[in-house]
């Protein structure tokens, strides 16, 4: 009698579109392939980022004794923890083990969401916003490489993240104070650096020549595009 | 596209099954009635103490850097949260506002969920087990006074809590370490005590009568019960 009806359930999430000059949809996805890392590499570090999402919005949640901000933090934490079970099933559907896949890329990706922690709350929400919508923007544009395992993981990836409500606190933080504003904005400039790096170190070869540059670039664009989207509309500018 | 069959399934769980001399099933029910907090307390109440476990569990899966560990903590700690936002979605159906309602007992279940955070991981993960699997019992069973909602808010308690992994972390830690076994053995006796008068604080008049006293105590009979299985399971004396 498991009825997860329970959850909230919003509409589907945008799915990020790659466009640079012209439709390149499909170009863009054939040049990207030699580019992915292999399929265990791609699995083990989705399925991470999700449990540290997952955990940085956890702490967050004991740290605040405002049950309304840890209503909207449990929402996206729930949301977090279930996409993050969600590829550990995939990899277990496989015949793979969960923890031996993600653990190479523990130490990167803890040092990483370590450094998204901020001093004060607002911001560490600010980084799972910003680097949860770029990092997924980005595995889901990876995932077009993995057949039917990566549409699993784009189908776990198009569900709705549930941060509508942090993004609520954010936006009502950054209208009501202007040194909060100016902190968060900067705070978003850093935070985009590393989170691309983490992008980019995901793709093979780690130094990328000047004919991968061109490849990877529109979709790298298109995480920006996205990114400069998300800011808008928190009334920060990129 | 929202899909939470991706959660991991289980067999509903055991529902607490009221008995001392004779089948006293429905009698319990109807003696209980009068000692029922309203329906709003039941709610607030059942709807905070999962968000503690969450929080609790969520709290065990940052400090352990074992990957196996964070998948048994993680899965307990989703199913805590699932159960508390359906709660949630309960409380907010009646037309209420669930931050309002959990507000009166927040202060009280923090101190008592802080009193059951050990020094020692596994003592933790054993107060989680011990004290969600009491309390969920005691509010499934306090569930019948309260017609519909009582219904929803039993299924909702009914489902799985997804304990079973922390349980062999537990038992594998008790088989292997004759100091930790005697521990965890005292620390779940303290449990115990600190657990029934939570039970027995949600209940009116705060001052129980004789003829109140003897109307509860099949309850709490069947409470200690379900505990000493528990304990048994683990291979802990109670």
């Amino acid at each position: 009698m498991v009825n997860w009806k329970f959850w909230r359930r919003r509409p589907p999430a945008r799915i990020l579109r790659l466009r640079s000059r012209g439709d390149l949809g499909d170009a863009t996805r054939v040049a990207f392939e030699e580019l992915a890392p292999d399929a265990t590499t791609f699995l083990g570090q989705a399925a991470y980022l999700q449990l540290g999402y997952f955990e940085t919005l956890s702490r967050l949640i004991r740290a605040t004794p405002d049950l309304d901000e840890k209503e909207a933090l449990s929402l996206a934490a729930g949301a977090a923890l279930v996409k993050h079970r969600a590829i550990v099933d995939v990899i277990r559907e496989r015949g793979e083990v969960p923890s031996e896949i993600m653990r190479p890329f523990q130490a990167q990706l803890d040092e990483f969401r370590w450094a998204t922690i901020g001093a004060r709350p607002r911001e560490t929400m600010l980084s799972v916003h910003i680097t949860a919508g770029m990092l997924d923007d980005f595995y889901r544009t990876l995932a077009a490489e993995y057949g039917d395992t990566g549409r699993k993981v784009a189908r776990i990836l198009n569900v709705d993240s549930d941060r509508e409500l942090i993004v609520d606190l954010i936006r009502a933080t950054i209208e009501a104070d202007d040194e909060m504003r100016s902190l968060l904005s900067m705070w978003a400039r850093r935070l985009v650096g590393d989170t691309l790096l983490v992008a980019r170190a995901a793709l093979r070869p780690q130094r990328l020549g000047v004919d991968d540059e061109k490849k990877v670039e529109p979709v790298f664009t298109a995480l920006m595009a996205a990114h400069a989207r998300r800011m808008d509309a928190l009334g920060l500018s990129s």
